[in-house]
């Protein structure tokens, strides 16, 4: 038996586009004996409240139609994820149709249902009951999980196993996914499925889908295990495809997980890809950075001309009388290494006009910082502006470590629709600086990365004035933000260097993370790259008193 | 037997506050013979991801003890809501604790865990197993459910009725709540709970928390029903406060739900608490508006006024060339009547800077919108440097038509800390002007009610010449956004006048809805006071491709 996994890139609810890729997909495969699709394929993954529309269901609904009837011109058999309507409620279950000869053959429900972490099924979708756990294709004995279905021993927040209830001698389980890449997630999926496939003595088939959707990019990656639970098929990483694989000759191979022992690479990649699916999909060609001379910008510069080339992207920079001679040389020495436009757009004039209008208009002069959000609220405003005049989209720079704490001015440098870097903590934007540098060459300045990190808002102002060094902070804000999520290993590493730092320093820098908040409650979305990502990964109230 | 029910205004995590009004409140009612708290009150509704702390359960566990030993010196037993831990998983019961002589009693775990709407227990709770659904507390047979338990019936998102597995004979049931108010809500909750009463025979204490919690103001107005389901007490509504009764003596009575037949009151004492609530318990003690001499804005002010103080309240007029002489002569005379300090600051000479130094940049002059967005944000700017250098909180004054299409600039009137009227439709924010109006004198001048809406970005704008006329654009947009939450009457009478606008025009709007996703994004947190709020309540992808 011939099974081929798909993995697509779609397009969250745009159905004809959706369809044409998956009828494209059959036709070429429809020599497999079963083409396998992913989770909530047809809608694309996740719709989230637009599940309360009718008209989706009904679209789906059209579309399995139209899947169905090209079955039954073929040999082949199909497995795709709906959406299931619940007759008397207001919930769905997330379900898995397999069609065969114009007809639906075996419909799956997913039992565990994921609401925690970016995840937010349990909003829409019930965990299903299923009468009836395998079926039968072709003389094989079957069985069907999705995606979170295997990640019980994981996530400790389930209270049964899907994978316990699993029929005896299968022939192959398939799993529908759409898991979201991590650092580390594919090993992750790897290790489940491997496990998984020699506890149930069969191959497993893991298709997901690929692509950037919104701060979340799946890898794709789909992949086989034999009943070794040795990894023998292996699809492309963040790119459309699909791989194929027989039940009846499934050797064991030697294949390399995708990136292993390159964590840079796979964040690369996943931003590059993350960054285009996203710009793309809004509708839009290219993006504007403004550029500070400093390191998180020059990175988010970096990635947008890999991820849309260097046509589409400009950059801007913004001197004022605190900017460093450095800063707007090395801005153009990037822009120079990079390939792409610079504009120069000094902002004193408007600095201080605006100050002596303060002054004027509220009888005083503006408060020093004040003056340092006026600054980074200009620059904001003249990248949006060259944004919107351009019909380009505004990139925002700012790291995991300074959204944390703060060390940002909302409607300033937090001005942006996407945030490729805000899941990386300062060491991380430097390692992948460094990264690129070694992939491509000395793209980005070796002067922007040995200087010590200044917002440049006041006078020989330095990050180090008001923040501990950030080889102190970033293990403090790990410690915090994810400890519950840590190895012990990890969590001993990183209290290592914490204690070295006074107590009262910690507890302010945790004080600075909770007061915060409001700020990230408005920042722009960050796309997902480790464990918990600010935005849809860490949800606080703001009126809260943790810490404060 | 002598029971009261307290409701008191939480913040989240404060745990040495919440545990001072708890015991304080046990000690003023020492003589019930039962005090009931609401939901999870040890630590405030809703903590979220908090909940991911230890030193969260920790600190609960602590104050429980304290409540416990307070318990052993009083003839008196105390309900209270707990988080409890379950072991070897990372989720929670959501819970209500029975103490009495220094002991938990009895504890009931909540049964039906919301995760729709602006709920988002299932991200932390799971559903609880009771193996005792009552107690005895001095010869009376009590049961407990919370909050959602009693709402199977309204929300069709769930397999079981707990109400249907209340035992028999109960002597009164108590329902512990931390229900958020909205339009209509007291009425809603009053039906269920009467029914209820008349269902299982038995009179029914409920008990809420009080106050505004980011965005969702809970009123309060904790009641009791008798067993024939007649409402025969009732706490205040957005105030502390408590009620007692005795379940030996409870008599008939009339009395009236609050603000019956007073939507509008209603809808002004929720936005006053939750805008008080969200500046106190931000460390703020008041806030700036930019006063456009529109209706948006002059609401907000008045709001703010009577929320915050007239000496807590700054508004600031920022005429350009295309305001109206009359717009800032509104401000002037709305800034009287509301007792506030007004200060004006033309923006001419900053955006006619701004537009020269785009050109020079730019080699090409601003585009027609980009100008207006440039005018936005300069206010947008000026608003918050005041906002930061007064230590004000700045509110944004986007109602929920402009929020829907994205008539709205981000980082120029989106700035903000919080909207006020977000969650009103344009019409509902004339009908909550002149209602402000007729109760306070004419606070808001006539002038800016009867004025045409006009953004005055350009030359002669009216919203009328981008946008529908607001009657049909308020009806267009409850349908598409509301229309799951509605009674087949009202999507009757919507649907009568949407029907009287070109379906073209219907598909305008909605494509405008969902292009506009990205802005709201980043939009500030707006008080919830209608069915589904931007926000919290509608969570939307923006990458996909619904209607655009």
């Amino acid at each position: 038996m011939k099974i081929a996994a798909v993995q697509l890139n779609y397009i969250v609810a745009d159905f004809d586009y959706n369809f044409t890729q998956i009828s494209q997909a059959i036709k070429t495969h429809q020599e497999a004996d079963l083409i396998v699709f992913s989770e909530l394929c047809i809608i694309g993954y996740y719709p989230y409240d637009l599940l309360t529309y009718p008209e989706i269901i009904e679209k789906q609904h059209e579309i399995v139609e139209r899947i169905k009837a090209l079955s039954a011109e073929l040999n082949t058999a199909v497995v795709i994820g709906v959406a299931t309507p619940i007759p008397g409620l207001k919930k769905f279950y997330n379900s898995a149709l397999v069609i065969a000869h114009g007809a639906v053959v075996y419909t799956y429900h997913k039992q565990l249902i994921p609401g925690y972490g970016v995840f937010d099924e349990t909003r829409h979708f019930i965990s299903g009951e299923n009468a009836q756990l395998s079926f039968v294709l072709k003389g094989k004995k079957l069985a069907i999980l999705i995606c979170e279905d295997i990640w019980y021993n994981n996530h400790q927040g389930y209270l049964k196993n899907p994978v316990d209830g699993l029929p005896d001698s299968l022939d192959a389980l398939i799993v529908l996914n759409a898991s979201p890449s991590m650092l580390g997630k594919f090993q992750q999926r790897l290790d489940i499925v491997s496990r998984i496939a020699k506890q149930i003595q069969a191959p497993i088939i893991y298709s997901s889908q690929v692509g950037g959707y919104d701060e979340l990019v799946y890898d794709g990656a789909s992949f086989v295990c034999n009943t070794e639970g040795a990894l023998i098929a292996l699809a492309q990483s963040f790119k459309e495809g699909s791989l194929s694989s027989d039940l009846n000759n499934l050797s064991e191979t030697m294949i390399s997980p995708p990136y292993e022992n390159k964590p840079q690479e796979l964040i690369l990649q996943q931003l590059i890809c993350g960054l285009r699916d996203y710009v793309h999909k809004c509708g839009f060609r290219g993006a504007v950075v403004g550029s500070s001379g400093g390191i998180d910008s020059a990175l988010t510069l970096a990635i947008a001309t890999l991820s849309l080339g260097k046509c589409n992207v400009k950059a801007i920079t913004m001197p004022s009388i605190y900017s460093s001679k450095g800063s707007i040389d090395d801005s153009v020495v990037l822009c120079q290494n990079l390939g792409i436009e610079l504009f120069t757009r000094d902002i004193n004039d408007e600095f201080l006009l605006t100050c002596e209008n303060f002054t004027k208009a509220f009888g005083r002069e503006p408060k020093k910082l004040t003056q340092e959000n006026m600054q980074a609220r200009i620059r904001g405003r003249i990248v949006m502006e060259y944004a919107n005049d351009s019909g380009l989209l505004m990139l925002t720079t700012g790291n995991k470590s300074e959204l944390a704490v703060g060390y940002a001015t909302l409607y300033g440098d937090m001005c942006g629709a996407l945030n490729c870097i805000g899941d990386l903590y300062k060491n991380d934007v430097y390692a992948l600086s460094n990264y690129i540098n070694e992939k491509y060459g000395e793209l980005i300045p070796q002067s922007i990365i040995d200087k010590a990190p200044s917002a440049e808002l006041a006078e020989g102002q330095k990050d180090a004035d008001s923040l501990p060094d950030y080889f102190y902070l970033d293990a403090m804000l790990k410690l915090y933000l994810e400890r519950d999520l840590l190895a012990e290993s990890e969590i001993k590493g990183l209290q290592t260097i914490v204690d070295q730092v006074e107590v009262s320093e910690q507890k302010r820098i945790y004080r600075m993370v909770e007061l915060a908040e409001f700020k990230r409650k408005q920042a722009p979305q960050i796309l997902f790259i480790q464990r918990r990502p600010f935005g849809i990964g860490r949800r606080m109230p703001t009126t809260a008193r943790f810490n404060k």
